[in-house]
């Protein structure tokens, strides 16, 4: 079928790509004229024949937003468009209004896959309407992996960024665990040879995964990661799942641990440990770093 | 090759089933007459060919302490012992002396594979002397699954064990992880249909792990998991790597969180929480359940 | 001066007093007729001289707001309206902003000290205008304890609930030290007399405090807290500190965790640890209770 | 009564300052000649008439160990030796034994007071059996402060320590608490005034405490803690509450985030966000830093 796809960097590019080689009519429209196909909005919903569907893959916040409001007024009633970004799950069901009250539909997919999924498949949550959801199948069957796994219609509009909140949220767990496995290792005299450990590791093993399966290319690459800082950014994803757990008094302490462990590794000096310092210098006379 | 098994629980006498498939000669030696091949353990010496290699597959503890201490008796210099079990590694270090000091030889291992390993294979890290590990290593093959992964000699004596302990802490936080997930999705009306949500994370997302794949069986048999406790007993390996990362000034934030919360589910009610709920009463008349 | 008390409950009540002790003249208006000094909202606006100062002390959310509503009407330009409340700092600002429209002024004010504060005094963290607060400062000064401390000015609206806010984030993690503290004492046979030990340290520690004083009243009516289940609600500042930390991208673990032991403590059975329990039996065949 | 005080450094010397204006007559030894009373422990013992009391006061560890050894030789039967430094509980079970074997009994006291013990007394946490800490109450009652708190007899040999390594624990926790607190509001904009918030916390909240009148001192005298680096070292107090309750199953999840706090603090990079760093380039491409 055909597909109009706003954004066409890293993740849309790729999908734009992985559509065409399954046969589908992909018009890509971007701000970088090097990659788009076309010039403008108008000129992209000229090329698509209606009813139009538009996958939009901006970043999450103020772009898919801007974004939802030009395809308010350039699409028609029996359009629909699927973000396909990270937006919050509250996001999706303002933009569905939006764009609902021109008639047009809207679908949310969270996706995973990162830069392996051209090869492997981009797994898919969506959330959405029954017939929304069918009408865009073979998009959806395209992209997704091939077997049994690697989609679900998740529930009605927000449920797919639902669902990939919570899987960011799983991922940041599962990396911490492996992480802190590996940390304990290294301080370790015993374990002589950390990189084949982990690679053992990679069948046979009750924690055998995808990303251990990384983690191994990772080590093969630096076998002491000397080449990196222990720095490491978080995303929406992270975030909103803890704070939705918050909301909903769900405690996830793995996930708040893993959560917090970036935002320490994102700060030059850490604020509380001064704190700490200062009464411990307080209380006890005892030393402190200045 | 030849081996000695003492110990045919479901661990034990899988691992014989495996090794014999494979075409090795394993008399196995067990208190429950109705599965053990001999009647004592010098009976199990006599069928053995010297230099014996003996695994050892009892519980850890008093009852692998015991069974070192009756081994150190009944064989001979130049055989050798493997404690297949959970001992920590520090036991490890004791039972090696204990054994050298008669010139016997000792490999530890560290085994995963659980009930799946007869088929699968059962992941290995071991420790001990380069000799010894090589003499065993016919054994070792055909313990652990096909293809390039599942076995490292990890380093000296304990280092297998060590290495087991480590996996294990990193399958604990993995645990929470997948079920902080869920919970939090059980939480929200937005998601209508769970299992269908983490089945579809099998393939293509980031988290997809052979630990998933058995959520997916666990939510495939009950989907609400209704017909279980909350209740999750904890092994020594969790307990040890805690401590062993203290000791070292390893911060392990999530594998320490996931053993906290099977403490927690241990307890028919939290004396901590009577005290925070007593203190809440005191200062702010707070309602109090009794 | 003269004050308008809204909400005339278990802190409303005791203000009133403290104020009244202070030679201050207070109305109070409450929904219960036994305790309310007027019938109406008009007729709490029409005992009182303008310019009016009227202290809300009502529930958070949808209580304080439509007070807030109707004070919008029933005040004049240059009345000014004390949140005494706890409310979230960003339902201040918009508070502040319906008010301001009709030219009423706004103060929030967190208000700490429970039932002991009407002998105690109560300590104040007002957020507004330095106007706002400077002509508000007899009330304050009536309300807080005696002595240096106890009030701060901590900035514009909003402020004060912020740092309100902030202090029972602190509470909450100063809670369950003690608590922890307490359950281990409990659980070891080394330490024959708890309360004891307890109540020793009101004096001369590190970890001396008026939480600890209480903890000591506490075990003192009920040695072993056997009378209280371990059950602790948790109410909007403890979820609003985590919440507003990971907008900021500030680790909270300690704050967080103690959060998260109240939100298991509130729970039935825990469904993540079901999950753990599932996993478990999965690979393990490990026995679950059902 | 008479006293041999051995270890002169800060904690020692100001005991024994304490308790010479107690009228107590104290005879100190020190490596350090510029405030040793005596050259050498046969001097001491030959100072102190039987029955002696020794407080021995230096470094826990092989320090204290061999300071009981020399003891163990030194004393006759009927003398009585305290550890007032910070050793372990199954330490003091194995020093008591090791000085029973001579007729020599043992107290075992955990000290809290810091610089300011001194002037504000000692707050003691005592083990052993009742005899011994009857004989020795006039040094107790001395070191103490004032009034009915700040000296419990806890239980056998060990409690005392164990309760004070208890206490440690808590304060690592509280600590940390108004470290978090802090954290959070200087990292708001909407809070201007940090310093003072916290010192108008220090009369009539729920947190008020003596480490928030330190908290007060030290940001009165450096606002925004400007002159501190981030870095807290950890004693082995905190380190064996964890490994402790570990041990009993009890859960700590608040004096546990407390320590790793510090533990993180100590890295000069940390190794598990390295791994973390590496699984996110590894599948999403996403830029680290090197």
């Amino acid at each position: 079928m055909e597909l109009g796809m706003i954004g066409l960097g890293r993740m849309g590019g790729n999908m734009a790509e992985r559509l065409r080689q399954a046969g589908h009519t992909v018009v890509g429209y971007d701000h970088n004229p090097d990659v788009s196909d076309v010039s403008s909005l108008p000129e992209l919903m000229e090329r698509l024949k209606a009813p139009r569907a538009v996958w939009v893959m901006v970043p999450a916040g103020e772009a898919t937003r801007a974004t939802v409001d030009s395809l308010r007024d350039a699409l028609e009633p029996g359009d629909v468009v699927v973000d396909g970004g990270n937006s919050h799950f509250k996001e999706d069901q303002e933009h569905a209004q939006l764009l609902a009250e021109r008639g047009i539909g809207f679908v949310d997919a969270g996706v995973s896959g990162g830069v392996w999924g051209l090869k492997n498949g981009y797994a898919l949550m969506v959330g959405g309407s029954g017939d929304n959801v069918t009408h865009l199948m073979p998009i959806f069957e395209a992209l997704k992996p091939e077997g049994d796994f690697g989609f679900v219609h998740a529930g009605e509009v927000g449920a797919g960024h639902f669902a990939k909140m919570v899987h960011n949220g799983i991922e940041y767990g599962m990396m911490q665990a492996y992480a802190e496995g590996w940390e304990l290792l290294e301080a370790s005299d015993l374990v002589k040879n950390v990189p084949e450990t982990f690679r053992s590791w990679r069948e046979g093993t009750v924690i055998r995964s995808w990303l251990l399966d990384l983690a191994d290319l990772a080590l093969d690459a630096d076998p002491d990661l000397a080449k990196l800082k222990g720095y490491a950014q978080d995303s929406g994803e992270g975030r909103w799942t803890v704070q939705t757990a918050v909301d909903l008094g769900v405690p996830l302490p793995v996930i708040t641990a893993a959560l917090y462990a970036r935002f320490v590794s994102q700060q030059e000096d850490s604020p509380a440990m001064k704190m700490v310092a200062a009464l411990r210098n307080q209380f006890g006379g005892h030393a402190v770093e200045t």
